[in-house]
């Protein structure tokens, strides 16, 4: 009897223990608003995935699934916060219709440029206020990769007045579609697959999307040739959204792993796009002579910041929390500015030929 | 005897398990360059070591040893070497002595910003290049954090020509101190802890620190008023060196969190820096009105100019690896600059008044 009893216990340990290995185990799925291959954004995810399996030795893995298998590239947030995914790869703004107070969490218009919202996210009571915006929907909000400054966007004439604007139908997000819609525009948003066969067909006239290292591969100057400088995206950042009672479930150490690869990814996404638009914009002039670099002329810019500032006023408004992300960012704007001026821009000054 | 042996074999079965989660504890010493407060590179050490430790739920632990404690601040480098410590905190410029090529891993005069340099090591061959300069030493070298545009220094009087630079004693390390020193001054490297103590006693006349953020604490000012603009460390990289047995002996597991950690301390504290400049640059005209920020006279910036030229070409000649990184660095500086003209240069000329 005590023999049995002892082969039973150890038994009963062994069983414990492999258990409880099994029972660590955490297998998540993450929906994308992207396709399978829209380097550098699944890069991000990847990445961040790829870390995440790495430091739990195994214990931590997260799927990740595309657009073109969840067929909802903008219900992501939807289906996180009922639990369908417990996390997504997405961008902010593009859910401005849902809620005005999340759309300055991705860029604003003549915004900070990504050091300085780098800062204020992790420095400047950004990353408070994000899951402040957040917490009414379920989810976390965290950093998921900047584009750095974005291109103005993709022509199909050349923008010389105010009048060359109005009446075009424009595929451009967030804030910026707001002031380009004051400015007699008709704006709207397009989900990333389906970007050029919308500007083939005619079904609009003109879109940005990121900036050369992206842009290119994706044929745009094939049918609109005049590609304009950036004021409306200076930062743009992708977001990880995470469903909140799966987050804190967790184990202090998946926690952290994955909340840290998240960080990672999201500043390597700023780098690789970095990269990945130098690379392009170098090879332009050779590869791609027929593409037109421009710049709105002063009058267009001026109109988009006066209507900026009256949007900024008046959307306020319509939402305390927004009025709140606002003030916050207007503020550190202001203060990090001087620095950048100081610093970066001073020193660029010195170094660049015009 | 079946019975004891069963007994004997349980009792060895849970002594192997405890045991072998025992060997997996990992407990490393780290030497930094720095005294124990000095904010924010002590920040990006104890951050890397907090996350090795959460992500690793305790099984990997770093100890910090500042330099009060080992004594031997530019000595960091031969104790990893030689295994006394298993990693350390420094900037590999500091070296130039040793090693000419690993000079300029940290930043080099009228180089690349921080975004460009990250690119590089990251994606232009950097990272490749830094491993095989440090090869013939026994370590490994990763990022560390980086400073952003540093400030060029504090000077007891105006600079308004080459003439009051010639015979200055400064602090100031790295290529910088080579350029300086070709234009007249008696250049040192002093480290962090005697800084202000030099400056007082006359050991130095002048020095570069870093940035607002940093150098306002350290209260140059009250002795050194003139503060000028930066043109010699565009993007000051500090690093992580790692003994290479001890790196190569980490499980995959161990060694994915401990690199991870380090490139995420490395990015977050040019994040925290950048605030820390800001936050301190934003209170200069109140709390020190009498802090005179100067920029240098163009003439002074071209003798510079001129003469990082000449000695970038003489010193080549003296290494390889060093011409070999060199010619990599203006590569990459010439490809990146124009999309960073392009980007968020032009998007600062549009929204930075003067």
């Amino acid at each position: 009897m005590k023999f049995s009893r002892i082969v039973i216990t150890a038994v009963a340990f062994v069983l414990l223990l492999s258990f409880s290995a099994h029972a660590e185990k955490v297998r998540w799925k993450l929906a994308m608003t992207w396709g399978p291959t829209l380097s550098p954004f699944t890069d991000a995810v990847e990445g961040m995935a790829e870390m995440v399996n790495e430091m739990s030795g195994g214990e931590f893995v997260i799927r990740i699934d595309a657009a073109n298998k969840h067929k909802s590239p903008f219900g992501v947030l939807d289906m996180v916060k009922l639990g369908q995914y417990d996390m997504a790869h997405s961008a902010s703004y593009y859910w401005k219709g849902k809620d005005i107070a999340l759309l300055p969490l991705t860029t604003m218009p003549f915004g900070m440029t990504a050091p300085e919202q780098y800062a204020w996210f992790y420095h400047g009571g950004g990353m408070e206020l994000m899951q402040e915006a957040y917490a009414p929907h379920n989810v976390y909000s965290f950093p998921g990769g900047n584009t750095g400054n974005q291109m103005g966007g993709w022509f199909r004439k050349e923008i010389n007045s105010l009048d060359d604007l109005k009446g075009l139908k424009m595929r451009i997000p967030g804030f910026a579609g707001e002031v380009l819609s004051e400015l007699g525009l008709a704006v709207t948003n397009i989900a990333p697959g389906e970007l050029y066969t919308s500007l083939e067909r005619g079904t609009i006239d003109a879109l940005e999307w990121v900036g050369p290292g992206m842009d290119i591969k994706m044929g745009f100057h094939k049918i609109a040739p005049y590609y304009y400088t950036g004021w409306h995206e200076p930062a743009t950042e992708l977001q990880f959204i995470v469903n909140k009672k799966e987050y804190d479930k967790l184990s202090d150490k998946n926690r952290a792993i994955l909340t840290n690869a998240m960080k990672l990814a999201s500043y390597n996404m700023y780098i690789k796009n970095y990269h990945m638009s130098a690379d392009a914009w170098s090879k332009i002039s050779t590869e791609y002579p027929h593409i037109k670099i421009m710049t709105f002329p002063d009058t267009v810019i001026a109109a988009m910041k006066e209507s900026n500032e009256k949007l900024l006023a008046e959307k306020s408004k319509d939402s305390p929390m927004l009025k709140k992300i606002l003030a916050s960012q207007h503020k550190y704007l202001e203060k990090s500015r001087e620095w950048t001026k100081m610093s970066d821009y001073y020193y660029l000054q010195d170094n660049i030929e015009e």
